[in-house]
């Protein structure tokens, strides 16, 4: 075989038959939650021009960008000359920062919410707002490919912007928790917390070193503990004192309203004005909450955990803050989100004030998988084999192919007649549950013989019998 | 607004809730057609290496591919030089050919096919065959954007390698029929012919000319007429009684079943020899996928056309070939498809025979607008907004939020206690069918007013009526 031995990119998969299906079963059950809740569905598209993405994630964001060279040929070549019109001599001794932008103006879509953002300033004089979609679509990073991360991926977000209403906050504890629920996933716990409650924590410190890398420090608790936050607040130019009110603060107990109380005692206590627009508003925005879940009926406290120190996207984030960890698999968290009240400021329209969240599938399918989640029924897709023992009886049961599948059931005939035992392997391999045999004998019966493959077991059937079976 | 004024690529699109939920329709049936007929989903990264894709699509194909910058660093700067390592400055004066394979590895998917064959040659050992998938992916083509015509747009394949039975090509125009028919797009012409048959045309004319001038002269009888087909060959060197005996030959009327058996006289009075492989086995094979059409009780006759001047794809199928035409719509085909015997032998596996087919999407979409054959209730996703008065409302909504959820039906709660014509208004925009009104009347009454947003009418009933009303 001299032809070339074909391979993907590296951090990209195929996802063959089996995937898809296990896949697919777990972008239909956020589908459902989604558009429960009163969300509609939105695509844009893979390559969005690279003045929208660049800027919006960060200098290292930027680098992940994959880009896409422009169509026709910029580098084309003439009489030695290397590059015409588009790109200059002067460009290429400027370097990248000039170059670049002459060959590649358009890039692969980094996330699914500065896109959102660009397709609501398009379109904000035909909206209607409140304007909650949702997004399910894969994404592209440039990052290096290692266990569990992947150059493409999908994202499944859902967002409200035009409303401060904190029933969006609420309404999303509540899809989290059913989504998470209907996937089986009983044991997780749904993280909540309030930007403004870290805000005020700042100003409970009295000042001291500064906010972000306060946050920062309190970000990696998780990871260096206290004794290493210490060290690092320290290095940052906080005072012992202040790093013990800290640990204060972040050590107040109990359940989601008792940790609201205490914590408007201790910023109290610690010198925080009443009217702070950070912690106060942040326990209140949280107290809403708590209130519209329990308007709601919601029961599930024991898996909905107030975590003062829940911080992510710090740049971000301005309101409620959300994480789920699922506690049964040593996974990172599957989901995450929160409120901001700027995300199309970027283009031009300020004061869009919106909520939103997101499931990462690939964490949530490995769960599946580990915890052995998945429905037996999701793999396959063929229900029915018929098998082919020769010209004759291939006629035969053209007719009877063509009744299962007008009965719905998803039905294959076995396209060539030959050696039973490789029919057999055929759905084996597929996955096919049930094979239905008709020789010469059950042909002349008006029968049928249908065989479970699981269990080996085989009954003699008429047709009408086997469609009510697999019907 | 000093900010940037956002916009999206040339020949893409955003799909907003309403298109998305229509496109997911379209999906869904083709979807469910390919998966009874045992078909099983695949799908393949967006990114696949140059070295896959290049040379598969001919060299107008390969100028079309959409190529990825590398990740890293190729024009790193470094005092005063322009590219370092990669590119080398002989690249630089050897021009595109030298610098593309150093800067971009990478392109976007340009078909389903290619990508289907490299995923079957990667995966031979352990597939099952004949291995029967169905893809429905984007791809991405940097052709001049025009009407009806994207840089960006998806594709849904079916296709089954590893076995010769024409079993598959009758279950082909079963799958395409079923289709159209699902969605209501009954005035639809499945046009069949045979690569054999056109080979066969080519014979008989006694080998004047080239086969390739032949087809292509063929293939645009539509556009040009006869005398155009005549002139043209004139042009390529076929004589007049050549280009006389080609027209009796495309001229061949009746059924199917008649047009086959004239063809086969036709053919023996030109001198084409019985066992020529190309006419007559290219004529039993539509008589093979007739006899299976036949046992499968096949009805649609007056939508299925032996169409002999069909030509398409020639440098790639060797068997029967498919196209559909939308009669009542004008438009280009909807579909197409056919038999290659050697998909795979680019990658180093040769002799795979297969056959397959693909539906447009766009054009599919298009067609069923201009008919107006969408179903109405697949145009939104909320089914029930309930109105909110006011905080008190608010809170005693929440529960009947809760059951209408739980009964299945997709509803929201107005985010904000506010004025009701901004509410209805929200309702009508998002295509809400249903407002639910609990005013303070009704909440002592423990009653619902429920208005039915099209025609008008309000009824006052309770939760269980609502429920049983709109589940």
């Amino acid at each position: 075989m001299s032809a070339q031995q074909p391979s993907i990119p590296q951090g990209t998969r195929d996802f063959g038959p089996a995937v898809v299906a296990r896949r697919t079963y777990i972008f239909g059950v956020i589908r459902r939650v989604f558009e429960k809740f009163g969300y509609a569905p939105l695509e844009t598209p893979t390559l969005e021009n690279l003045s929208v993405l660049t800027g919006k994630y960060g200098e290292e964001g930027d680098q992940l960008l994959f880009k896409v060279l422009n169509s026709g040929n910029f580098l084309k070549k003439q009489k030695g000359e290397v590059v015409k019109e588009q790109v200059t001599a002067d460009d290429l001794v400027a370097g990248p920062r000039a170059v670049l932008p002459k060959i590649a103006e358009k890039g692969l879509r980094y996330d699914l919410t500065v896109p959102f953002a660009r397709y609501v300033v398009m379109n904000r004089h035909t909206l209607t707002f409140p304007f909650k979609r949702y997004q399910i679509q894969p994404v592209w990073r440039a990052d290096r490919p290692q266990r569990g991360r992947y150059r493409e991926f999908y994202q499944c977000d859902a967002d409200v912007v035009g409303t401060n209403s904190l029933l969006c906050e609420a309404e999303i504890v509540l899809m989290m928790s059913e989504v998470l629920t209907t996937l089986g996933l009983t044991e997780h716990t749904i993280k909540i917390n309030h930007r403004g409650v870290l805000g005020a924590f700042y100003k409970a410190l009295g000042g001291e070193g500064t906010e972000v890398d306060l946050f920062t420090a309190i970000d990696k608790l998780d990871k260096i503990g206290q004794e290493g936050v210490e060290k690092e607040l320290a290095g940052r130019g906080f005072s012992p004192e202040a790093t013990e009110r800290l640990f204060d603060l972040l050590g107040v107990g109990g359940d989601f309203e008792e940790k609201l109380e205490r914590l408007l005692a201790a910023f109290a206590t610690a010198g925080v004005e009443p009217d702070n627009p950070d912690g106060y508003k942040g326990l209140q925005d949280l107290q809403q909450v708590l209130a519209y879940l329990r308007g709601f009926g919601f029961e599930q406290w024991q898996n909905l955990e107030f975590d003062v120190t829940l911080a992510r996207g710090l740049s971000y984030y301005t309101g409620c803050i959300f994480e789920i960890k699922i506690n049964n698999v040593n996974m990172g968290s599957v989901s995450g989100g929160g409120r901001y009240d700027n995300l199309t400021g970027a283009f031009g329209l300020p004061g869009v004030s919106g909520v939103g969240f997101s499931f990462g599938v690939d964490r949530l399918y490995d769960c599946l998988e580990e915890l052995q989640l998945f429905p037996e029924a999701v793999a396959t897709t063929t229900r029915c084999l018929i098998a082919n023992f020769d010209a004759d009886s291939e006629a035969a049961v053209l007719p009877v192919l063509r009744q299962l599948r007008e009965a719905g059931v998803a039905s294959e005939l076995y396209p060539e007649p030959g050696k039973l035992g490789r029919q057999f392997k055929y759905a084996d391999g597929k996955g096919i549950p049930y094979v239905l045999l008709q020789g010469s004998e059950e042909r002349a019966a008006g029968q049928f013989k249908l065989k479970t493959l699981a269990t080996g077991q085989e009954q003699l059937l008429t047709l009408t019998e086997v469609i009510r079976l697999l019907a």
